[in-house]
């Protein structure tokens, strides 16, 4: 695989300049008709955002390199030396677009009187065409959430910046994303503030029909924003992986958003599904151009600033979207590669610097890594349980001549993959782990709108049954 | 100079300690009684700040060291190797602070009421005690602007480092802070729109008592927040003098701000000066944490970033503030040293790379840096402008044996002062810098708040006389 020429071709810069400029003159049209969905707004942006970050990541990836942004391809049997975060140049392209974006959803309010210092003493609040789902804008009440949804994207992207420069220590990552957190839901704090939850049904004549959580519902939020990022971080190890699933469960937000379109209008929900999506639409443009790069052979990798800022816009958009429960339902992967690996992370089993699958350079396939057992004996207990998950099929296990366990493959998704359906090529894997994400995600997504029913009351997507 | 130690000292550990205590304990006083006034937190929380970013420079700056972030002090006989871009710890820690700030000045929306998806159908504005100045409390509407400074802010943090990291062209640098301004003025835009401004009495007659700038005024508001971080970025090369500078600017803001909280309650400037107070106080924290490591003899740097964020601060609460005339009071020797380097920056005279004073060895003071004309000959109509500056001790001058200029000395403020006073100490050269930048201040602040009551109908610390 040549390295990536730090120029781009004549016939992608045509395409290129065509698709921006297309675009640039559907937002032009949007911006000064204001009967034009700020929906189309977005989707021009998002195309912009796709057209610079595929010409970015070109211009820029000799200068990461130069000052020390590389990483070697382990799962390459040359392994070569590819620039590496890339997904800071995704992040930056990403906040310009949605903080360019703000005029489109938001009224323009214009303060008539002042008396000077900023004071609003007589406001106007300019009344644009607001009839329709399509045409709808939102309430300045709204604009606070946006902000601090953009402060916490920025936060993640510098922490996670910082991360990829001074290679953080584990247990001091895990407090990236809470800290990036703190925005969102400081806001939610003074700005909102609702902490009840639905009960289900069945539970209802018990706790009641809601539920006050309180402070409690502080750290549940907190904790959502913990886990996405770092549960997109460690599906990590193969080319494309990191953005293929990032695009996989954007475009299944963005199908769930979607169904909130097509519903009587006006609906309840409807302001924090199109919120939702013209947050996601851009991450979806800069992502495709990304995984242009990245999708095997890769020629760039994508960093922790990736993984973090996908995870986070995940969190964040659920979050304030109120839907933290549809997203975990899209996360199934991510859910059960965490709790896979617990046992490493825990330290029962071993644990390697790095776990991702190992190349057979003979085959050219990809087989589970190990981990050596080497000094250490697994408990007694675990024994047992060992031998059980590899009949299962659910773990490899290697024994030396005295019957001990020797090696256990390393506890991922990727190497339990590997381990079910045998050695494959990389690309392959990369890709039936994707079409997995998928079709756990669309198979949530049914579960969400039609099983949901029999325990909650309502599905928002209906009309509340009061 | 023995290198930082990297851990504090008991002394010290004890000391911070204690200032934290103590600061924390009035933060969660302020919290949990909402009578007591904002502006108590706001100091709390900038002790507190002080005290983390003291501790924190000490505990990353070998961190910073072992990634390449160093550079040699070149004004030192021996030029040792110091940590590099500081400043980067002081926007995060100040970050931080100002974002955990927000539930203090703002009051407490609650929701009393949703139909799910985040709607706001039935809102309670919880009305704490809000009389008196000092216990005021900011309305929600004011929120947008708090949290597009942040954005602003964040965004020249990311650029700034950035810029540290990738060592950005020139001509590339001076579109960072244009493009981190962009967030205040989509908020400006959307959130206040007014763009108008008060005409000097005497034109009066001729232009109205208002003119609507319109679209310049947004030129306008983006020229200042792209020269106040370059024009403290520019007076930059001895030890301290970036952060003393930013220091004295942000102590005189604060006065300014103060005497609006002796002014005749209610105030309409109130405000927009104790908005500015809470994001300038977190700032001098910070700032003097820096600056006893910075300060001559220098143990660390501080960045592009520390500069570009500084200004920016200042930018910010100016232009949110509707003071920007009167900032530009303060900055009169970097506007000085702006135009007094434009020659060089526009390639009238040769520009070499660094334009610090040079040390003598042999004395150890601080003399003019030369520029040497080596195989270029000034303009014939600058030759005389040359001698006649030269004569007037606002540029040193050497001929060759032809009569020729040979040398003239780099067109920095700082030379400047060298040529006019003579050699000197750097601790010196910084110390009276500091106390110029002081002195004019001063000086500024006297103008604005009695002469320009001349030019203008009012002075916005008396009441309106409508």
């Amino acid at each position: 695989m040549a390295p990536l020429p730090p120029t781009l071709t004549r016939t992608e810069t045509l395409t290129h300049l065509a698709l921006s400029a297309a675009a640039l003159s559907v937002l032009a049209n949007t911006l000064t008709s204001p009967g034009e969905p700020p929906l189309l707004a977005s989707l021009s942006l998002s195309v912009l955002a796709f057209s610079l970050t595929y010409s970015m990541i070109r211009w820029l990836a000799p200068t990461f390199v130069r000052h020390g942004f590389k990483g070697r391809d382990l799962c390459k049997a040359n392994q070569p030396e590819l620039p590496e975060c890339m997904g800071a140049v995704c992040a930056v392209v990403y906040l310009i677009a949605i903080i360019v974006f703000i005029p489109f959803p938001f009224y323009k309010d214009i303060v008539a009187a002042t008396s000077g210092g900023g004071n609003r003493d007589v406001v106007l609040e300019v009344q644009y065409v607001n009839e329709g789902r399509f045409l709808h804008r939102f309430p300045h009440s709204k604009l606070a959430s946006y902000l601090s949804a953009i402060i916490s994207l920025q936060t993640i992207a510098l922490l996670g910046f910082g991360d990829d420069l001074f290679d953080i220590r584990w247990r001091h990552k895990w407090w990236i994303p809470a800290l990036a957190s703190i925005p969102i839901l400081v806001i939610y704090f003074i700005d909102f503030g609702v902490t009840s939850v639905v009960i289900p049904i069945p539970l209802q004549p018990y706790l009641g029909e809601l539920f006050d959580l309180g402070a409690l519902y502080y750290v549940y939020m907190a904790c959502v924003a913990m886990f996405c990022p770092q549960s997109i971080n460690m599906l990590a190890g193969i080319n494309g992986i990191e953005v293929s699933q990032s695009v996989v469960i954007a475009l299944l937000l963005v199908l769930n958003d979607s169904f909130y379109l097509l519903t009587p209008y006006p609906h309840p929900a409807t302001d924090s599904h199109l919120f939702s999506l013209y947050l996601l639409l851009p991450w979806l443009g800069v992502s495709v151009a990304l995984l242009t790069y990245n999708w095997f052979p890769a020629r760039v990798f994508v960093g922790d600033t990736y993984c973090y800022f996908s995870g986070m816009i995940f969190a964040v958009v659920s979050i304030l979207g109120h839907f933290s429960k549809t997203l975990f339902l899209l996360l199934v992967p991510q859910l059960f590669n965490f709790l896979y690996s617990a046992p490493q992370i825990f330290g029962l089993i071993p644990c390697p610097r790095h776990r991702l699958p190992r190349l057979n350079a003979r085959t050219g396939l990809l087989e589970p890594s190990m981990t050596v057992w080497a000094d250490r004996r697994p408990h007694p207990l675990l024994v047992p349980v060992l031998h059980l998950l590899a009949r299962l099929r659910l773990l490899k296990l290697t024994t030396g001549k005295d019957g001990e366990v020797a090696e256990t493959s390393n506890l991922t998704l990727l190497n339990l993959w590997l381990v079910m359906r045998g050695p494959m090529r990389e690309r392959r894997l990369a890709a039936e782990v994707t079409a997995l994400q998928a079709v756990l995600g669309l198979a949530g997504l049914f579960v969400r709108h039609s099983l949901a029913l029999l325990i909650f009351k309502e599905d928002n997507l209906g009309m509340p049954h009061l």
